[in-house]
């Protein structure tokens, strides 16, 4: 009822409606009305009440609410739940207790806040109040968990796409789960799974995106290494938007990888990889080594050729780009 | 201090141990052991006092209590940790809660009886109260997450060997996670993955084996399909002693993947396989079709060589061997 309310205010604006009218479409009284009224007011809305005249909406919070990304998103199923919290300690951990207690497929989690934003290999990811898009989605594939290490490289292009497309600045990605622009740290993914044998439970896959985090904001030694596309957006844009896009973007991909297959997600990630034709150094578990990215292969994986000519296919660990781009310490610990 | 207590009486048994002599050798006063031979009581231990001459242990309970359980383990680190209930939803469900809370590798969580045991793809198990052994068992392994299927496999073979080791009978493993005796069902598992790229968080293997399920106990619809090692065991054992056997096989063949990988395991899954060289019908989420169980690959996968010659790698979905064993349905819903 009162996403109801808000919706019509907003499509009339700067035009008042009145109360009685909207307690007649609506079938409320005008208390009730009122009610939703203050309601709206609470949550950040600005409404204006003129005597004889009605309501008129003149401002919008700054705020990722459930009504406003309900308002621009284009999608089936995803972000079609959501959770929506002012500060939480991860979304990805909020969404994973809701995944158990049988949360639908697409819910979204999103925060203004994390207190203790994850990145990939227990790394933290600084997650300030409204500076940013910090969220997380469930899903629910058909394919086999083996499959699901590729959602991630799915997750960054559909970010780039949006990023690129809302703000007009030309994002990168770095294998596997970082998306940079001008050689920093703007967008961190983290894909978490359940699974059992042949069958996965669930996904849950995390985004954060540096929006506007003020670089003095940022903890010093990592100042260098990390980015915000306001610091070099060449659009207007509000957060809002930019989740709408993401979420579009990540649906339209997702539901071609159900009929499709991953394939036409890699040719896609080969057009935004900064990684690929570039020397990396590659951190894994049991060695470290230099050579260069020369592609991805089905799995999703790294392939690198070393310098005696072999190459070395990449799973997990750490990949970075030399010569290095900022400190080379990518993640907020 | 309880289990000290407790072992010097197992050790002297059927002989008497004084009050007097504990108390000097634990450095505790005569009341602090009564207290704990009181304790010891209520856990189910038959304890005998004698005056002057001291108490002697009689009997032990039918409980699978850590004390006993820890007095037959040779492992390093598995099962050192156990979390032990007498009645609990699912063993799995609540390793997983202690996982997230940080318990160790290689803890172990056992319970009499489980009101919602699970088995693949939710379905259920029945588990009575005192009638098996229904554990999991928390692992932290090094390598990738495409590796987990496999962890199914490597516990089939550990179950098997100790079944047939402790109790003298023939159980034989059905692709992928289940553990068959006279063709009908004697052990389920279910291996649970949390992971992110590239890392895996960790691993819960449920593991349940019908050790003495009355033929009147089990659900009518499934009674044929299920049975019970009791039903034609050739050994005497009791039920920590097979615990106990079935976790030494599982560390040890566990360090030994982590060393060699999973080459090892899959030679001695061919040999307690029920399921290769066997007609079967394979129902796989996109389609159903009959063929013979080859082998298996170096993922884990069945590969099944159809009517027309081809072969086709099973990764998920239901395998069944024709002709049909017992009703076909394996698992209690």
């Amino acid at each position: 009822m009162r996403e109801e309310i808000l919706n019509i205010l907003r499509e009339k604006a700067p035009q008042p409606v009145s109360g009685q009218d909207l307690a007649h479409v609506l079938g409320i009284t005008r208390t009730g009305v009122w009610k939703h009224i203050q309601s709206l007011k609470k949550m950040g809305y600005q409404i204006e009440a003129y005597t004889k005249k009605g309501y008129v909406l003149t401002g919008i919070p700054d705020k990722l609410l459930p009504e406003e990304i309900g308002a621009v998103l284009h999608t089936a199923f995803l972000g079609r739940h959501i959770c929506y919290e002012e500060q939480v300690q991860s979304t990805n951990e909020i969404l994973k207790k809701l995944a158990v207690s049988g949360a639908d497929d697409g819910t979204l989690c999103v925060a203004e806040e994390q207190t203790g934003g994850k990145g990939r290999l227990s790394r933290g990811w600084f997650s300030p109040y409204g500076k940013g898009l910090w969220f997380s989605l469930l899903l629910k594939p058909s394919f086999l968990p083996q499959e699901a290490p590729k959602m991630t490289l799915l997750a960054a292009v559909a970010v780039v796409r949006a990023i690129r497309e809302c703000c007009g600045v030309n994002a990168m990605i770095k294998w596997p789960n970082d998306v940079l622009l001008e050689g920093r740290k703007l967008v961190g993914i983290l894909t978490e799974m359940s699974a059992e044998f042949g069958h996965i439970n669930y996904l849950v896959v995390g985004i954060g995106i540096n929006v506007c985090v003020p670089r003095d904001m940022v903890p010093e030694n990592l100042r260098d290494s990390a980015i915000s596309i306001a610091d070099v957006a060449k659009k207007p844009f509000t957060r809002v938007q930019l989740l709408g896009r993401v979420l579009d973007y990540f649906e339209e991909y997702y539901q071609q990888v159900l009929k499709e297959g991953f394939q036409p997600i890699f040719d896609q990630w080969r057009v935004y990889s900064t990684t690929l034709g570039r020397m990396v150094k590659v951190i894994s578990p049991d060695k470290t080594y230099l050579g260069t990215a020369v592609d991805i292969d089905e799995d999703g994986a790294l392939m690198v050729r070393k310098e005696d000519g072999t190459v070395e296919k990449v799973l997990a660990g750490d990949v970075s780009i030399r010569p290095a781009t900022g400190t080379g310490k990518y993640e907020f610990r």
